[in-house]
Protein backbone atom coordinates (compact mmCIF):
# COMPACT_ATOMS: atom_id res chain seq x y z
CA UNK A 1 0.00 0.00 0.00
CA UNK A 2 0.93 3.77 -0.69
CA UNK A 3 1.39 5.75 2.36
CA UNK A 4 -0.67 9.42 2.05
CA UNK A 5 1.87 11.98 2.41
CA UNK A 6 1.99 13.47 5.71
CA UNK A 7 1.52 16.91 3.70
CA UNK A 8 -1.62 16.12 2.38
CA UNK A 9 -3.30 14.55 5.37
CA UNK A 10 -2.36 18.12 7.52
CA UNK A 11 -3.80 19.99 4.43
CA UNK A 12 -6.85 17.82 4.48
CA UNK A 13 -7.89 18.14 8.01
CA UNK A 14 -6.95 22.03 7.93
CA UNK A 15 -10.11 22.25 6.83
CA UNK A 16 -11.97 20.70 9.74
CA UNK A 17 -13.01 23.12 12.26
CA UNK A 18 -12.60 22.12 15.51
CA UNK A 19 -13.28 23.05 19.08
CA UNK A 20 -10.10 23.87 21.59
CA UNK A 21 -9.55 22.65 25.28
CA UNK A 22 -6.85 22.73 27.56
CA UNK A 23 -6.00 19.30 29.41
CA UNK A 24 -4.73 19.12 32.73
CA UNK A 25 -3.05 16.81 35.46
CA UNK A 26 -0.63 16.03 37.95
CA UNK A 27 1.75 13.66 37.01
CA UNK A 28 3.55 11.07 39.81
CA UNK A 29 5.79 13.75 41.35
CA UNK A 30 3.13 15.93 41.81
CA UNK A 31 3.55 18.48 39.33
CA UNK A 32 0.82 20.15 37.59
CA UNK A 33 0.90 19.57 33.63
CA UNK A 34 -1.31 20.68 31.05
CA UNK A 35 -1.60 21.35 27.03
CA UNK A 36 -3.84 23.04 24.56
CA UNK A 37 -5.94 20.09 22.47
CA UNK A 38 -7.86 20.87 19.83
CA UNK A 39 -8.79 17.51 19.63
CA UNK A 40 -11.44 16.51 22.05
CA UNK A 41 -15.29 15.19 21.65
CA UNK A 42 -18.04 14.38 23.63
CA UNK A 43 -18.36 10.69 23.58
CA UNK A 44 -21.31 8.87 25.15
CA UNK A 45 -24.07 10.15 26.89
CA UNK A 46 -24.56 6.90 29.25
CA UNK A 47 -22.23 7.03 30.92
CA UNK A 48 -20.87 10.56 30.22
CA UNK A 49 -17.67 10.40 28.74
CA UNK A 50 -15.45 12.92 26.79
CA UNK A 51 -12.26 11.56 24.61
CA UNK A 52 -9.03 13.61 23.86
CA UNK A 53 -6.28 12.99 21.51
CA UNK A 54 -2.82 14.04 23.09
CA UNK A 55 0.29 13.09 21.78
CA UNK A 56 1.87 9.87 23.42
CA UNK A 57 5.17 11.09 24.49
CA UNK A 58 3.28 14.37 25.95
CA UNK A 59 4.01 14.75 30.14
CA UNK A 60 -0.22 15.19 30.02
CA UNK A 61 -0.47 11.63 28.24
CA UNK A 62 1.85 10.33 31.05
CA UNK A 63 0.64 12.26 33.94
CA UNK A 64 -3.44 11.30 32.85
CA UNK A 65 -2.10 7.52 32.87
CA UNK A 66 -0.21 7.87 35.81
CA UNK A 67 -2.82 9.83 38.08
CA UNK A 68 -6.00 8.07 36.35
CA UNK A 69 -7.32 11.86 36.14
CA UNK A 70 -7.69 14.40 33.78
CA UNK A 71 -9.41 18.04 33.47
CA UNK A 72 -10.61 19.82 30.18
CA UNK A 73 -11.14 23.38 29.65
CA UNK A 74 -13.35 24.42 26.72
CA UNK A 75 -11.61 27.36 25.11
CA UNK A 76 -13.82 30.48 24.52
CA UNK A 77 -12.67 33.35 22.19
CA UNK A 78 -11.77 35.13 25.61
CA UNK A 79 -9.20 32.69 26.51
CA UNK A 80 -7.05 32.51 23.33
CA UNK A 81 -4.17 33.88 25.52
CA UNK A 82 -4.54 30.97 27.91
CA UNK A 83 -4.59 28.52 25.27
CA UNK A 84 -1.51 29.78 23.83
CA UNK A 85 0.44 29.34 27.25
CA UNK A 86 -0.67 25.73 27.24
CA UNK A 87 0.64 25.16 24.15
CA UNK A 88 3.59 26.62 24.66
CA UNK A 89 6.99 24.95 26.33
CA UNK A 90 6.52 27.67 29.11
CA UNK A 91 7.82 25.84 32.32
CA UNK A 92 5.78 27.11 34.60
CA UNK A 93 2.33 27.21 32.19
CA UNK A 94 0.01 27.45 36.39
CA UNK A 95 2.03 31.04 37.35
CA UNK A 96 -0.80 33.24 38.52
CA UNK A 97 -3.37 30.98 37.71
CA UNK A 98 -6.59 30.19 39.93
CA UNK A 99 -7.83 26.76 40.27
CA UNK A 100 -9.14 24.15 42.74
CA UNK A 101 -8.25 20.43 42.88
CA UNK A 102 -10.30 17.98 41.29
CA UNK A 103 -11.78 15.09 43.78
CA UNK A 104 -8.92 13.21 42.28
CA UNK A 105 -6.15 16.20 42.91
CA UNK A 106 -6.41 17.21 39.39
CA UNK A 107 -5.68 21.11 39.07
CA UNK A 108 -9.61 22.62 37.43
CA UNK A 109 -8.43 26.24 36.21
CA UNK A 110 -11.43 29.23 37.59
CA UNK A 111 -10.46 31.31 34.07
CA UNK A 112 -12.48 28.69 31.78
CA UNK A 113 -16.31 29.15 31.64
CA UNK A 114 -17.19 25.49 31.21
CA UNK A 115 -14.90 22.54 32.68
CA UNK A 116 -15.33 18.73 33.06
CA UNK A 117 -13.56 17.00 35.92
CA UNK A 118 -13.18 13.36 35.08
CA UNK A 119 -11.39 10.10 35.52
CA UNK A 120 -9.64 7.72 32.98
CA UNK A 121 -12.28 5.30 31.85
CA UNK A 122 -10.00 3.73 29.10
CA UNK A 123 -6.53 4.65 27.11
CA UNK A 124 -6.04 3.63 23.94
CA UNK A 125 -3.12 3.57 21.61
CA UNK A 126 -3.44 5.90 18.55
CA UNK A 127 -0.55 5.65 16.29
CA UNK A 128 1.57 9.30 17.59
CA UNK A 129 -1.06 9.81 20.20
CA UNK A 130 -2.55 8.49 23.00
CA UNK A 131 -6.64 8.30 23.00
CA UNK A 132 -8.00 9.18 27.04
CA UNK A 133 -11.31 8.24 27.24
CA UNK A 134 -12.80 10.50 30.50
CA UNK A 135 -15.84 9.59 32.52
CA UNK A 136 -17.22 13.00 33.52
CA UNK A 137 -17.59 13.15 37.70
CA UNK A 138 -18.29 17.02 37.58
CA UNK A 139 -19.09 19.88 36.02
CA UNK A 140 -18.16 23.76 35.72
CA UNK A 141 -20.04 26.27 34.34
CA UNK A 142 -20.62 29.86 34.16
CA UNK A 143 -22.39 32.10 32.01
CA UNK A 144 -20.27 31.63 28.93
CA UNK A 145 -18.87 33.83 26.19
CA UNK A 146 -18.90 33.05 22.65
CA UNK A 147 -16.37 30.10 21.43
CA UNK A 148 -12.99 29.82 19.89
CA UNK A 149 -12.62 27.81 17.11
CA UNK A 150 -9.75 26.09 15.48
CA UNK A 151 -9.64 26.31 11.68
CA UNK A 152 -6.90 26.61 8.92
CA UNK A 153 -4.15 26.20 11.27
CA UNK A 154 -5.74 29.48 13.29
CA UNK A 155 -8.32 30.96 15.62
CA UNK A 156 -11.03 31.74 13.93
CA UNK A 157 -14.41 33.20 15.66
CA UNK A 158 -17.93 32.23 15.11
CA UNK A 159 -20.75 35.03 12.92
CA UNK A 160 -23.47 35.93 15.23
CA UNK B 1 -20.21 8.20 43.32
CA UNK B 2 -22.94 10.41 42.26
CA UNK B 3 -23.65 10.30 38.33
CA UNK B 4 -23.76 13.89 36.41
CA UNK B 5 -27.34 14.67 35.43
CA UNK B 6 -27.85 14.21 31.20
CA UNK B 7 -28.97 17.73 31.04
CA UNK B 8 -25.78 19.48 32.52
CA UNK B 9 -23.30 16.99 30.62
CA UNK B 10 -25.34 18.19 27.34
CA UNK B 11 -25.27 21.43 27.74
CA UNK B 12 -21.73 21.66 28.53
CA UNK B 13 -20.54 20.04 25.69
CA UNK B 14 -23.05 22.13 23.93
CA UNK B 15 -20.21 24.94 24.26
CA UNK B 16 -17.78 22.83 22.41
CA UNK B 17 -17.82 24.21 19.15
CA UNK B 18 -17.41 20.95 16.33
CA UNK B 19 -16.40 20.27 12.31
CA UNK B 20 -18.97 18.20 10.72
CA UNK B 21 -18.87 15.03 8.60
CA UNK B 22 -20.91 12.58 6.87
CA UNK B 23 -19.49 9.02 7.22
CA UNK B 24 -20.38 6.28 4.71
CA UNK B 25 -19.91 2.65 4.90
CA UNK B 26 -21.38 -0.62 3.20
CA UNK B 27 -23.22 -3.29 4.67
CA UNK B 28 -22.60 -6.69 4.74
CA UNK B 29 -25.37 -6.73 2.29
CA UNK B 30 -23.84 -4.81 -0.02
CA UNK B 31 -25.98 -1.47 0.89
CA UNK B 32 -24.65 2.12 1.60
CA UNK B 33 -24.99 3.15 4.66
CA UNK B 34 -23.83 6.57 5.87
CA UNK B 35 -24.77 9.01 8.82
CA UNK B 36 -23.64 12.99 9.93
CA UNK B 37 -21.35 12.80 12.79
CA UNK B 38 -20.10 16.34 14.67
CA UNK B 39 -17.26 13.82 16.53
CA UNK B 40 -14.87 13.33 14.46
CA UNK B 41 -11.14 14.49 14.81
CA UNK B 42 -7.53 14.08 13.14
CA UNK B 43 -5.72 11.68 15.59
CA UNK B 44 -2.30 11.01 14.27
CA UNK B 45 0.20 12.08 11.69
CA UNK B 46 2.30 8.77 11.31
CA UNK B 47 0.61 6.44 10.47
CA UNK B 48 -1.94 8.92 9.76
CA UNK B 49 -4.82 8.26 11.69
CA UNK B 50 -8.19 10.07 11.95
CA UNK B 51 -11.24 8.87 14.71
CA UNK B 52 -14.88 9.41 14.29
CA UNK B 53 -17.55 8.34 16.74
CA UNK B 54 -20.54 6.26 15.90
CA UNK B 55 -23.93 5.68 17.89
CA UNK B 56 -22.99 2.40 18.80
CA UNK B 57 -26.22 0.65 17.64
CA UNK B 58 -26.41 2.74 14.50
CA UNK B 59 -25.78 0.54 11.11
CA UNK B 60 -23.07 2.90 9.66
CA UNK B 61 -21.07 1.99 12.87
CA UNK B 62 -22.00 -1.71 11.96
CA UNK B 63 -21.24 -1.64 8.43
CA UNK B 64 -17.66 -0.12 9.52
CA UNK B 65 -17.22 -2.78 11.48
CA UNK B 66 -18.25 -5.31 9.46
CA UNK B 67 -16.52 -4.24 5.74
CA UNK B 68 -13.50 -2.77 7.98
CA UNK B 69 -13.69 0.49 6.22
CA UNK B 70 -15.23 4.16 6.08
CA UNK B 71 -15.05 7.39 4.48
CA UNK B 72 -15.43 10.64 5.90
CA UNK B 73 -16.82 13.44 4.26
CA UNK B 74 -15.95 17.13 5.92
CA UNK B 75 -18.69 19.35 5.63
CA UNK B 76 -19.01 22.87 4.28
CA UNK B 77 -20.82 25.61 4.83
CA UNK B 78 -22.59 24.50 1.38
CA UNK B 79 -23.34 20.79 2.54
CA UNK B 80 -25.78 21.91 4.94
CA UNK B 81 -28.57 20.21 2.71
CA UNK B 82 -26.49 17.20 2.73
CA UNK B 83 -25.36 16.79 6.61
CA UNK B 84 -28.90 17.51 7.44
CA UNK B 85 -30.26 14.01 4.87
CA UNK B 86 -27.46 11.91 5.91
CA UNK B 87 -28.45 13.08 10.04
CA UNK B 88 -32.73 12.01 9.16
CA UNK B 89 -33.69 9.00 8.69
CA UNK B 90 -33.81 9.08 4.76
CA UNK B 91 -34.40 5.26 3.89
CA UNK B 92 -32.22 6.01 0.60
CA UNK B 93 -29.84 9.29 2.13
CA UNK B 94 -27.74 8.00 -1.25
CA UNK B 95 -30.70 8.87 -4.21
CA UNK B 96 -29.43 11.22 -6.34
CA UNK B 97 -25.72 11.76 -5.27
CA UNK B 98 -22.49 11.20 -7.19
CA UNK B 99 -20.11 8.85 -5.62
CA UNK B 100 -17.00 6.88 -6.86
CA UNK B 101 -16.37 3.62 -4.66
CA UNK B 102 -12.86 3.34 -2.44
CA UNK B 103 -10.55 0.23 -3.04
CA UNK B 104 -12.29 -1.34 -0.42
CA UNK B 105 -15.82 -0.76 -1.83
CA UNK B 106 -17.38 2.47 -0.04
CA UNK B 107 -19.19 4.57 -1.51
CA UNK B 108 -17.29 7.93 -1.49
CA UNK B 109 -19.64 10.91 -1.87
CA UNK B 110 -18.63 13.56 -5.08
CA UNK B 111 -20.23 16.49 -3.71
CA UNK B 112 -17.94 17.36 -0.77
CA UNK B 113 -15.00 19.66 -1.09
CA UNK B 114 -12.61 16.96 1.21
CA UNK B 115 -12.84 13.26 1.56
CA UNK B 116 -10.90 10.48 3.21
CA UNK B 117 -10.94 6.89 2.53
CA UNK B 118 -9.97 4.66 5.59
CA UNK B 119 -9.82 1.28 6.08
CA UNK B 120 -10.56 0.03 9.73
CA UNK B 121 -7.26 0.31 11.94
CA UNK B 122 -9.03 -0.01 15.45
CA UNK B 123 -12.22 0.03 17.22
CA UNK B 124 -13.23 0.49 20.96
CA UNK B 125 -15.98 0.71 22.64
CA UNK B 126 -17.26 4.02 23.95
CA UNK B 127 -20.56 3.88 26.11
CA UNK B 128 -23.52 3.88 24.05
CA UNK B 129 -21.20 5.06 21.05
CA UNK B 130 -18.76 3.20 18.89
CA UNK B 131 -14.89 4.87 18.52
CA UNK B 132 -13.83 4.26 15.16
CA UNK B 133 -10.22 4.64 14.16
CA UNK B 134 -9.67 4.88 10.77
CA UNK B 135 -6.19 4.58 8.42
CA UNK B 136 -6.36 7.01 5.99
CA UNK B 137 -5.43 5.42 2.68
CA UNK B 138 -6.94 7.95 -0.19
CA UNK B 139 -7.30 11.72 0.16
CA UNK B 140 -10.08 13.64 -1.92
CA UNK B 141 -9.73 17.53 -2.50
CA UNK B 142 -10.58 20.17 -4.39
CA UNK B 143 -10.23 23.68 -3.56
CA UNK B 144 -12.56 23.89 -0.59
CA UNK B 145 -15.32 26.48 0.72
CA UNK B 146 -15.57 28.23 4.14
CA UNK B 147 -16.54 25.31 6.69
CA UNK B 148 -19.57 24.92 8.83
CA UNK B 149 -19.31 24.73 12.74
CA UNK B 150 -21.77 22.45 14.69
CA UNK B 151 -22.26 24.67 18.19
CA UNK B 152 -24.95 25.14 20.84
CA UNK B 153 -27.37 22.49 19.16
CA UNK B 154 -27.08 24.27 14.92
CA UNK B 155 -24.62 25.21 11.90
CA UNK B 156 -22.86 28.21 12.21
CA UNK B 157 -20.61 29.78 10.10
CA UNK B 158 -17.02 31.15 10.65
CA UNK B 159 -16.41 35.46 10.71
CA UNK B 160 -13.68 36.05 7.50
Amino acid sequence: MVRIQPELFRDALSGLPAGVTVITSVDSAGVFVGATVSAFMSLSLDPPLVLASVAASARTALAAQSSGAYAAHIVGAKHQDLAMRFASSNPDKFEGLRYHLSARGVPVLEDFDISLECSLYAEHPGGDHTILVGLVEAVNMVERGPPAVWYDRSFHNLKR
